[in-house]
Parts: structure tokens; C-alpha cells; sequence
């Protein structure tokens, strides 16, 4: 038996409702030795409050020294072994722009490329053609048709788009045909086991009815394809955990991590304020047990490499906990699903700060919210798949293993 | 390889000797915020004592967030991965009641029950017939014989009785056969598996019999059967670690418990000096490796939800240490199997306090014994399952791990 399981077994049709604020790549380090990180140089009073009457710790995402991605960063916060479980590159570009991923579908990534007259790749990226004007190819594209499967072409940006197709029987395991280098043709779409072999051929029948309709296209005249993948099979949330689950999300990559594991999505907000105005409504008026709330800002201006703009994310978002304070959520939980430290302009694998409200929580000595006394907080160094069951037993909603 | 694997093929034939006291419950929460633990309101000298010259730990008994019973909570103190082995109800209720569960058998927790004219359950506990009455009735059933098994039936608790039956091939998966309402007849045993028919067969047999047994009794008439099990094949302290073990205790569940890893059980003490006084007794006299002394009722006034009651508890475990500190013990651990907070009046999936002291601690800065000295401890967060290879280290009764 593995934690999974018993958490499953264990769980409760009833308990507290838990809230869990996600502010992406929260994590940080100082600008130069000594220095604070961007949480510590923001001010935080209400997080500060809350970390007093809570419990703190840092949370490993993955394993010490692994940086995840957002799809990894987020099945682990969920509770999902992300080592266990992998989001393959098409499953999280499809999620990524809001198409939702059913269970007979095989989604990959796709490049436009440019091909000289012998069909041999120039620019592997089509001159990095503008989102729009790809958007109009993939239009194109649309028209598309296979026999026994459904066809789904959409844009990404620049030179990116995701191609579904969706059928019995179709295997994920094809090999990539982009050769990674130019001076060479696509490689032919090639299965690597019985159950693929279908999904090698149906891909290959797209790529030569795509060449007839991108022939006259000045840049992207070809196409490669990467990451063909299935959805993973996830137990959702009322699965796994009992619990009727809601996701509040600006951007399609965080909504479709959260249909994934069968969250239900509420609203369109497109702020942060809007965000919790959206959950202010749903406690009062809908009976989820579970809300997680993403805020994306503190990652994009640590990816930025931008310090000062981060730690204003970081203040924005503690200026909006009085209002989810005042919902008195059970369990509320703050944390990142990563760090991105301005420094490093990344992503990155060092410990997230998290901290977690309760009544049955055993204070430890934290005075304020901060990487520094996340160390020696009472949650002490945990990793993420951890975090699911903390909240479930402060809620309630984990009976006793054993008698 | 897994640990306990590794552990014991590096095990050593000698070394030092390891005293556990385990002090059930142990762990606390404060009653109200920013208060102290029963543990931090309890006036140990002698464990702060221990703490500045041991080291400290937080011991997470199963995973974050578990709250184990007693049977999980002491396989993992004694090193059992508690995911792995799991201890059925059959067989933990046979084992709280001192009955030694031998690997032919296969125990079953029944409860009493009064059915109607047509048999159907009127009332699942039989109104809980008082502990006397019940035995009474249960002497009666032991005239039960079937063909090819021994029985076993003992009394437990008001209309608890537990049922055994002793025999070569005989599967431990079969359906409960409580309903779990009444209005209906019990269940017939349904067996789940092609090794588990027999047993299924044989237990029909049972209540056959048992229903003529107990036809005129006005309240205990029928019974109901669940938790058949047989026990875990769990290897004994000599074959894991090389340990003559021994175990004191005063209540049947933890000599049961200890039964299982094949400790040997000491005397016949009832109250914690008397344990000592064995403990005393047995260190001159025998050559036992490792003794483990169990104290209960730090646990029952945390589930009576007693805070005040839990502290004189502690105390007087905290009072018998000199005596245990006087036989100069290589390794000495103090620990419990898990938190019973009175402020939850239950067992708590909380860390444990934790203490080990030897001459090869590497000092931490704890000065005392309690909860906030043991978050900062040389022991770290760790789980319950890496205490016994760290006592064998202490005690050099492990070899190095390669060359």
C-alpha cells in the first residue's frame, strides 16, 4: 500500500473546508550575499499575522535539486507523485492553451519549419512567424481529415501549435520528428511499440496533407512534431481526497492542471482581485470543500529577473489575505509551486515557503512569513505530495489508520 | 534493497544494550493559542536532563498527516514500515486481549447482536450487554466444535468477542458480515478469493452452530463477524536486528504487540514502578539486547481530553527516568507511538517528542524535553521507521555499509 491508497481509504465524506493560495514561483533568493529574498524584503503584515498563528516549513517540490515545470510543480502540490505521474510535453501544451484533454486522445506538439524545395529543413522555427499570422496557418490546417479519428489543430504562440487526435486504440508512443538540426528533412513520425503504430500512421497522414496546404507558404511551409503523449491517469480529487474541488486561475495552463485531477473551474476573473471576488462567492453560495487559487504574477516578474516588481507581486498578494482570512476557511494554506528566484530569472529547485492555518495547528516560533523562518518552522522540510494530507487531517477529514 | 534489508544484513551479533520507553500519546497541543503542551507544562527535570546530554527529533510516526492506531503506531517505532505491514482488526483485537495469533490462524472481531422471530438484526450491539454478561455467553459458544480446525473464542468487551480459527490453508479474505443496519439479517460470510472459500465455509458453520447456542438468550441471540485476518509476516527483532528482545507492559494490546516482532514479555507488572522494578530486575538477570517499556496513560487522559491529568502523567513517567538513567543504559530512547492532544481528546497524526541519548549524540542545543526544543533538534523531522536503525548505530550494532 502507498500513502496514496491510504489517504483514499482514510478519507472522509466530511470535514472543514480547506483553502489553498497558490502564489506561483513564490520562492526566492537575495540579490547578493546577506540581502533579503524578494518575500523578505516585501511587507507583509497579514502574512506575517498569519504565519504567527499557524505552522511553517519548506517545501521541496519534487527532490532536493529538481526545478520543476508548472505541470510537475503543480501535480505535486496537488498531492500527486510527479515522478509518478508525467504530464507529457503535448498534454501540457494542449492544457496549457485551455483544450481539454479527454482520455482517447493523443495530443502533440507541433513547430511550423521552413523546407527548402528538397524538403530539408532551413529554420526549425519558421522564423519565429508572429502568433497571429501562425494562427491564420493553423486555420488552415483545420480542414484536416482522417478517417476514424477526430482532428483538433490549434494555435500557441510564434511558430507553436498543438495537433489532438482523438480515436480508440491510439497509443502515445511515437518518436519526435524534429531531427534538431537543419539541412535535413523531418523525420518520418515512427511508433515505438504495437499500440502506437496506428497514431504513427494517422500522424504521417497528416504531415502530407499539411505539406499540400502549406506549399505556398513563404516560412511555414513544414512541420515537426514533438511530446506525443496521453492525458495521465489521475484519480481526481474526489478520488482521491473526497473532496468537491473548485480552481480559481487567470491563465489556461493553471485551470486545465486543475481539470486534470477533476477540479471544477469558477468564473473568468482576469485580476487578482477579480480572483477573489470569485471565491468569495463560491464559499457563500456553492459547497466546495476545496478551493485552490492561483496568482501568477510573482513567477512572471521572477522570470523577469525583475526584484523590486516581484516583491510588489509578493505585497499585492498579501494585501488581498485579510479578505480570505475573513471567509474563516478551516484550513488555509499559503505556498508557491515552486521558487523563481529574480537572480536566477527561472524557475529554480530551492524549498518553497509555505505555511498553513488551523486550529490544530502546534505553533513553532514563526513571527512573520519569510524563507528564514520557514526554516525553522514546525512543518520543517517537507516535500509537496506531503501537503494534500497535512490539510485533509487538519480539516477533519482523515479518519485513524488502524485500530 | 530497502532499508530493512540493508539493516539487517549489517547487523551485528553484539553490542550495547537499548532501553525504549515509549510513553503512549506522548505529543500535545496547547489548549489555546500560544500556550504550552502538556509536555512544556509538565515539570521533567530528569528528561531535560537527558535532552542536553541526548538528541532531539520530532518523529513523524507513519507519514504527514496520518494519525495511526496503536497497531501502526508501534510497528513503526519498531521499525516496520507500517504501509507494509498491516495488522488486521481480527487480529489486533485477538492480540489486545493477550491471545497469542499463530501463522495457521485466522481471527475475526464478532460482534453480539439481537435479531427478531425472522432473524433480523434489531439491534447491531446486542444493547451492549454488560462485559460479565457477555463473557458468560461467549463460554458457552466455546463448546463449538467443527471438523478439520481448532476454535477459539474469547471475550473482549461488552458484546465484543473474537473468534479464531486454527488450521493449515486457510485465506483471511472474507466479506464482513455486518450489515451495518439493522433491519435485515446479518450477512452470510462471503469468501473474496479461491484461498479465502474454506474459511468462508467454516465460519458459516460457526454462526450455524452459534445461532443454536445462543437461541433463548434475550439479547445476545445472533452475531455478526468482520477484520478476519491473519497476522503480517513480520520478521522478529532477532532475525531484523540481531536483538534478544524483551518487552513490559501492563496492558494485553502492547504485549501483543510486541508478540508480533517476537520480543519476549517480562513479568506481570500493573502499574509503571512495578515496570521498572522488572525492568530493574531483568537487566542484572538476563542478557536481553533491547527492552522495550510501554506506559498507557499519558494516552487515556489525552483521549479522557484531561490537559491537566495528561501533565501528572508525564511527570510520573518523567519521575521512574533516574532509576532507568541508573543502569546505565548504551542507548536510552524516549519517544511515544504517537500524539494524543487533550485539546482533540483522540490520537493525533502530530509529531512525537523525541529523545535518544548515548555516548555517540552529537549535541544539539536542546535544554529541555518538549515539543518547541525538539523542532530545532539534532534529530531533525524524521520518520518513525529510521528510529531502530539509528539505535542499533548508537549502540554499534551496525557495520559499515560497503567498503
Amino acid at each position: 500500500m502507498d500513502i496514496q491508497q491510504l489517504v483514499s481509504e482514510l478519507k472522509e465524506k466530511r470535514g472543514g473546508r480547506i483553502i489553498m493560495m497558490v502564489a506561483d514561483g513564490l520562492g526566492g533568493l537575495p540579490l547578493s550575499p546577506g540581502g533579503p529574498t524578494e518575500l523578505e524584503a516585501a511587507k507583509t503584515p497579514n502574512l506575517d499575522r498569519l504565519a504567527s498563528r499557524g505552522v511553517c516549513g519548506l517545501m521541496t517540490p519534487i527532490k532536493p535539486g529538481i526545478t520543476p515545470g508548472s505541470g510537475p510543480g503543480h501535480l505535486g502540490l496537488f498531492g500527486y507523485d510527479p515522478l509518478k505521474y508525467v504530464i507529457g510535453r503535448g498534454v501540457l501544451e494542449a492544457t496549457g492553451i485551455g483544450f481539454a484533454v479527454g482520455p482517447k486522445d493523443v495530443a502533440i506538439r507541433c513547430n511550423f519549419c521552413t523546407l527548402d524545395a528538397e524538403g530539408r529543413i532551413t529554420d526549425r522555427r519558421a522564423g519565429r512567424i508572429p502568433s497571429e499570422e501562425s494562427a491564420a496557418v493553423v486555420s488552415l490546417l483545420k480542414a484536416i481529415r482522417i478517417p476514424g479519428v477526430e482532428v483538433f489543430v490549434e494555435p500557441v504562440k510564434e511558430h507553436r501549435f498543438v495537433v489532438v487526435f482523438r480515436g480508440e486504440g491510439l497509443g502515445a508512443n511515437v518518436a519526435d520528428t524534429d531531427p534538431q538540426v537543419v539541412g535535413v528533412p523531418p523525420l518520418d513520425p515512427k511508433p515505438l511499440d504495437e499500440e502506437s503504430k496506428r497514431t504513427a500512421e494517422i500522424a504521417k497522414q497528416f504531415v502530407t496533407e499539411a505539406r499540400k496546404i502549406l506549399a505556398n507558404q513563404p516560412k511555414a511551409n513544414g512541420l515537426t512534431m514533438r511530446g506525443f503523449s496521453k492525458r495521465p491517469d489521475l484519480p481526481t480529487y474526489a478520488e482521491a481526497y473526497g473532496l468537491k474541488a473548485a480552481a480559481i486561475a487567470v491563465y489556461p495552463m493553471y485551470k486545465g492542471l486543475a481539470s486534470l485531477v477533476g477540479m471544477d473551474l469558477l468564473g473568468s476573473p482576469t485580476t487578482l482581485d477579480e480572483e477573489i471576488t470569485t471565491l468569495e462567492q463560491a464559499w457563500r453560495e456553492t459547497d466546495y470543500d476545496f478551493f485552490f487559487v492561483h496568482f501568477k504574477y510573482t513567477d512572471s516578474r521572477g522570470e523577469d529577473g525583475d526584484f523590486d516588481a516581484k516583491v510588489k507581486m509578493i505585497e499585492q498578494f498579501d494585501a488581498v489575505m485579510p479578505r480570505v482570512e475573513a471567509l474563516r476557511p478551516d484550513v488555509l494554506i499559503v505556498t508557491g509551486d515552486h521558487s523563481t528566484p529574480a537572480k536566477l530569472k527561472s524557475h529554480s529547485w530551492h524549498p518553497v515557503p509555505t505555511l498553513l492555518v488551523a486550529d490544530t495547528c502546534r505553533p513553532d516560533g514563526a513571527k512573520e512569513f519569510s524563507e528564514r523562518a520557514c526554516l525553522y518552522g514546525g512543518l520543517g522540510h517537507f516535500e509537496a505530495v506531503n501537503l494534500m494530507p497535512l490539510a485533509l487531517a487538519h480539516a477533519g477529514r482523515l479518519a485513524k489508520f488502524g485500530a
